[in-house]
């Protein structure tokens, strides 16, 4: 917030902090309805005891200026203008909460929130550490990248061409062979889940999943009126699929390689099965694999190899292997589903960053990219070996896990139905950050997404140690 | 398309490239109803001569693989799977043609396309040229910057908060106050209306905006759902936004500073009249003001500058004055509303490249971009200048246009409503791709929007004399 409150005034602190939160609601910055930082965070922000914090808001209260929500916290008053300066002001949050997007689940906004605090212990990133990032190579690589005065400019719809060609040399090594005008680069896999929910689906369609899936934890498709139908690969899947397409439009969205969240990949000949059925149906596929690179193992293809049909929507990305910063993505499809997704992304967004699409076509064309993947699949299987190690000492008793295959993800499963929002906020409560299993599976209570990616190894075994305390006290008080 | 017939084979370059559509085709890269590019186009790839390509596709026709559309061009036919391997092939047409989002009006889709082309004169094109853009300093400045393992992560809901601080600073010499909190990173004022369009507007709400509008080019409002209505600033201006608010949630879209497409500015006192007016309504504005910079002379402050409500969501952007391919623009907005559309942002892409953060953050707060700007708006006054000289040879019985006060449009009348789909073809029929009003507003066939920023001087005096040519032949056909 940048104010604190001046040391040597004629003010005393405590007026200081009612007169700059007037000055806020004055200004419209905090209209009505707004939720004010916690008086820890105020205290913290401002570098001034609770106690002080606690009497300005007291006095802000007694003139009507905010108000307490029990169980939710301190809020702008419904008439604080009114009081201020005699004049109504715009109540947003009736604006807000009836428009048409769905906001993130209540747990979502508090991982978002917490990912950005220092202090926390984060046991769930989907994200690599700041120390396996290459940041000192792409800083170096920043010296060595030449622009062209067209390249600044506005992009053409399918994004760089340079990079395009790119990447098809690169996908040629999985076994994709394509041509620049099949690809479209997007600003990271999510946004080709956009695009692909505003542009080729009919209100209603029907997106099958598996269960657990990430979709449950974003939701494109949601919000753009699709229904959600959770299936099985098992053997009643093409009967399943059948059944509820019905007269539907339908889309299959899988993560065969590395699944996120249960770190889980498909072999050939489960790829081959379902591509065949939804050939079958004329069910297309949206196929997401952002983590295909970091298999430990040699990895099995991905479905858009054997894809003659045009029916499998192929998305990658350098999110999860290179930077997220970097925002850059990529959908590999048939001609006219290219054109019509990048006609939308310029109504969108007009194009993903020139500068970011330089340094990825930088560092794939160079072979950097490669020589980082297979130091950064290393670092990722130790990480993985350190907290198998963690959990075959410790967590033996109270829950089940499989050997990563690469990747960043464990799904540890607790034999009993313990991971619920008390436990999440619990955890919170000590510094510890989850991503809990029913953000992915709304029902589930047994699973943690473990991610060995993101915290350091000291964090990894202090987290690690909180929360076998709080599973077990808590399971104690069950 | 990266493929190029075999001079010395066994097989003619004509059967070479009936295998190679045959080949697109079996592997789903066109699928059924894909539009094949021209004879024209395709011979420059090939680099054969159009005999060769004609002899090609029609050998294809025969095989019932493509057909051509009278008017329209040639397309993969209906059964050309069948004919190939007898199996049923996704048709993706089917899929688009009944999804959510708009597609680009025509018009708009080729001027897209044609701003890809190098040998087309851009005479209506939104953008600075390439020899305005601080090309070797930008590439420059990417040798003084600092890379830290954090900022190449995903971001904050907010984006950057260096970015915000530095903004916070930056805004203040137009007369806005605000804090970092206050403060949202987009990937450019597209993107911010998309994001407000979803987060903040119900279905159905009204969207008022003056005619001509840059909204009716895009439509982030109308493909929400959103009813789009023109209102005048005129005597009725109060009754009639009252008149059609009626029950409904509204918002009044506006460009005050250098109007997109006409280039008018509005005077500080209609400013504070359509504030109040609107304040006395309850109806938010959305202030978009990314040419604010471009003013030649002092300009007036934004509305924002005098909003105490917290009703305006004020929007800006470097894509008009350093660089569009930066994909970075800002909005300013009460907390709640911020909060709300960083939410949204976060289930759309996860934040704006970390990399183009770091470029806007160390130009503006190095000072390097006040002295970009400070020459750009004198190179682009002297270009309007160019322009208005021409204009007043040669255009004074044909047209009429004020005097440009900044940015980078003339809004030339022409007397006769000759400003058709017709001319624009014929104009890009003869490589002068034109920005027609009726993109704009759909009735209007007076207006061109002129920029004179985009084209080198000669093209513009070329594409000039062209538009001349065509609109005297065009009147003399009348």
């Amino acid at each position: 917030m940048n104010w604190q409150p001046k040391r040597y005034s004629h003010l005393t602190i405590h007026d200081q902090i009612v007169d700059w939160v007037k000055s806020r609601i004055e200004r419209g910055d905090w209209t009505v309805g707004t939720k004010l930082p916690t008086q820890r965070q105020l205290a913290a922000e401002f570098n001034v005891n609770r106690s002080t914090v606690q009497l300005a808001l007291d006095e802000l209260k007694a003139d009507g200026l905010i108000e307490s929500h029990v169980g939710s916290g301190v809020f702008v008053a419904n008439n604080s203008w009114n009081m201020l300066l005699d004049k109504a002001q715009l109540n947003w949050n009736q604006h807000i909460e009836s428009s048409i997007y769905k906001p993130n689940y209540h747990t979502i906004q508090l991982i978002n929130e917490h990912e950005q605090m220092d202090h926390i212990i984060r046991l769930g990133t989907g994200e690599l550490s700041p120390d396996m990032l290459p940041t000192k190579q792409i800083e170096q690589s920043l010296r060595e990248i030449s622009l062209k005065p067209k390249a600044m400019g506005y992009s053409s719809p399918q994004g760089s061409e340079k990079l395009r060609e790119i990447l098809c040399e690169y996908l040629k090594n999985k076994g994709i062979e394509t041509g620049p005008e099949n690809i479209l680069i997007v600003s990271g896999a999510l946004q080709a889940l956009q695009l692909i929910a505003m542009g080729l689906l009919e209100k209603e369609s029907i997106v099958f999943q598996e269960q657990p899936s990430y979709l449950n934890s974003v939701h494109p498709f949601q919000s753009a009126g699709m229904r959600m139908n959770s299936i099985s690969r098992d053997a009643d899947f093409t009967k399943n699929l059948r059944k509820f397409k019905r007269k539907r439009q339908s889309v299959f969205y899988c993560v065969p390689s590395l699944h996120n969240p249960t770190g889980q990949s498909w072999s050939m000949k489960e790829k081959k099965s379902v591509y065949n059925v939804c050939k079958e149906l004329q069910i297309p596929i949206i196929e997401d694999d952002v983590y295909h690179e970091l298999t430990f193992e040699t990895p099995a293809p991905p479905i858009k190899s054997i894809d003659t049909s045009g029916q499998v929507l192929y998305i990658g990305s350098v999110s999860k292997t290179l930077s997220p910063g970097l925002r850059i993505g990529w959908v590999v499809a048939p001609s006219p589903v290219i054109e019509r997704l990048g006609d939308i992304k310029m109504q969108t967004d007009y194009g993903s960053s020139a500068f970011s699409q330089e340094i990825v076509a930088h560092w794939i064309s160079s072979g950097l990219y490669e020589t980082h993947l297979i130091k950064l699949r290393e670092q990722l299987k130790s990480r993985a070996e350190f907290v198998e190690a963690i959990l075959e000492r410790d967590f033996k008793r109270t829950a089940t896990w499989e050997k990563s295959e690469g990747g960043f993800y464990i799904w540890l499963r607790f034999h009993e139905p313990i991971v619920n929002k008390a436990l999440f906020l619990n955890l919170l409560h000590h510094n510890v950050l989850i991503n809990p299993g029913y953000i992915y599976e709304t029902r589930d209570l047994h699973h943690i997404r473990l991610s060995y990616a993101y915290a350091t190894l000291d964090d990894l075994a202090k987290g690690l140690k909180i929360l076998l305390e709080l599973v077990e006290s808590q399971r104690g008080r069950d």
